[in-house]
């Protein structure tokens, strides 16, 4: 199984897809192709969120603003799983998730020359490249000639919130990504609401009532829940939280009960 | 085979896929996840419309304002489907539908507990349900503990149009959803135009013309047809209906011909 | 292997596949449904730069705004590949491309009657033409009765470019597509670029640096560059090409050194 995610939109992943299919007949699953566009960080959320849902896999994922520098391309073993994709951090946050301890995430840089365009290594490079790991087989990335182990590549972490060590301290967080849905997802681990259900939150001064499920006040009302990431999110029952609470990705949050 | 609707956007289907993909190998079908956000009818319309085309298959689809409340989790077998999702009327209209008679609706109840998270039951609730149906076969659904027959479950029916009864009056119906294109598909059945095409016709004061194909007017002019769905629908040759005609859903419609 | 491609969006494209996998068995890919509606020309664009990329296969592209009317229904075969679509020159740029020589192209009108609607011929003709061509076989079109062949069909071709003859002429072109990124594909092959790597150009009194990278400039900076599908391209270091050039599908490119 082979998984695609981009922020290629259309029709540029259809093309990665023939080149797969040329060298491979592993199913295809997509992720997504609508990540914001050059948001390594946003990718990088979301891939960790969403692929350790997946069985063993080989993963291909490309949000590469430095598409045709001399960045490099990677190869990632994560137990079971490999990801694929250029060395600009997307792939360790979820490499780190996917691995059960730390020393099981093994980086491999892939050797690539003079692919047919400098605009599009994830069809003239990354496709290749998920393709032959996924024939060689994920436990086996080391037979490929074009794969070299690697302790030079650039990392990515996520801001970590500052969280109360004393009664009546507020958290303070950052919003990672804002979803589809308009909901803010923030980097504070949901479990600070506890014992703050049914109560009021002030988030910046924008208050809204700490719930466990959207649909538990009106149409239009302002919540603060757990998100399925296990963090704290902002939202509106059935509206945008983004517009609501006037937040977008980057911002700082700040709970006060 | 299984298919997959939902109003998730990105990336969400792809946990659905992922969790699936842990417990079957079914062959995967993305229907749409781009319903309209939490429009149970929107959906109901649409799941009605296509699901019948495909081959027998369990359905997965979830547009869920009610997530984490106490709404239950259902499971319809419907002749040789089988349908999953929210007790919020969602899949009854296309039980229905590929029901041969009503009395091949059957509808299950799917007892949960403690699902990961009370904001996505796609991923914790629903998706593992279609998988065990999936598995055990749309025939067999009894066999699974947490399958339990009902007859308490939300219905949805849409709204029934005023026919005509006599010469000169009116068809009277209402906009059921507007596409993509941005035609406006209406409740009113396509056996109203019969007799009319060439004519033209008021729709609430815009006039159009009755047409059996869009191309047949010239580019940017408005008619009238029978959609793919059966219905009148409201549209404009190249261009949008919607905005031309001033007509979004649940809107009235009545046409003078 | 049948591709789907169409400017459908969503949740259309879905009939489709449920029709086709009532009659054949054949992995399904999706190559794009968001082609800009109703665009044949661009919709050929795209299709002649991607589905080469695939392996041998059938590929359904509906993009048809004469549906409907009496506008043929076609087949072609080009190499290993078969086309099915509709008879407005949609398929005949990609089939030249993929046909080793003109000669390889072959065409053929299908024939069908009665379809259930007279505005989705992508669900109630083309699905079930490529069903069929797909299970008869791409060397076996001939021994499907519907399958007549022809040489009456509309012709599409791109416009040619004006390339200099004399040093210091401009070469001159035109806009073809704007991708999902804003970056402005022109009709001008990239090799009127060399020699002229680092320099400024004007793009119609617009000036940007010649690069082989779009990463190669600071951020909000516009390239001029050559793209995936070997043609000179308009765009912005991480921005919307489109915009920041002022130019669209359609304009005119003259690019002076």
């Amino acid at each position: 199984m082979i998984t695609l995610s981009s922020d290629f939109g259309t029709p540029y992943p259809a093309a990665m897809k023939g080149v797969i299919l040329q060298r491979s007949d592993a199913r295809l699953v997509d992720v997504s192709h609508e990540f914001p566009r050059q948001d390594v960080r946003a990718a990088a959320f979301w891939l960790r969120e969403v692929l350790p849902h997946f069985p063993p896999a080989v993963h291909l994922a490309v949000v590469d603003p430095g598409v045709g520098t001399d960045r490099a391309a990677l190869v990632v073993r994560a137990g079971d799983h490999a990801l694929v994709g250029p060395d600009n951090g997307l792939l360790l946050p979820v490499a780190r998730r996917l691995a059960d301890v730390d020393a099981d995430v093994e980086v491999f840089e892939w050797t690539y020359e003079d692919p047919a365009s400098h605009t599009f290594h994830g069809r003239d490079v990354f496709a290749p490249c998920a393709a032959a790991v996924h024939e060689a087989g994920v436990a086996r990335i080391e037979t490929l000639d074009a794969a070299t182990p690697t302790d030079a590549y650039e990392g990515l972490t996520f801001p970590e919130p500052t969280l109360p060590t004393e009664e009546g301290e507020a958290p303070r967080g950052e919003v990672l990504v804002v979803d589809g849905f308009g909901n803010v997802v923030t980097n504070l681990p949901g479990s600070v609401l506890a014992g703050h259900y049914g109560d009021h939150v002030s988030v910046g001064g924008v208050v809204a009532r700490v719930v466990r499920a959207y649909d538990t006040v009106d149409p239009g009302t302002r919540v603060v829940t757990v998100g399925s990431h296990g963090n704290v999110e902002c939202a509106v029952n059935r509206g945008r939280g983004n517009r609501s609470f006037g937040l977008e990705a980057g911002d700082d949050v700040q709970l006060s009960f």
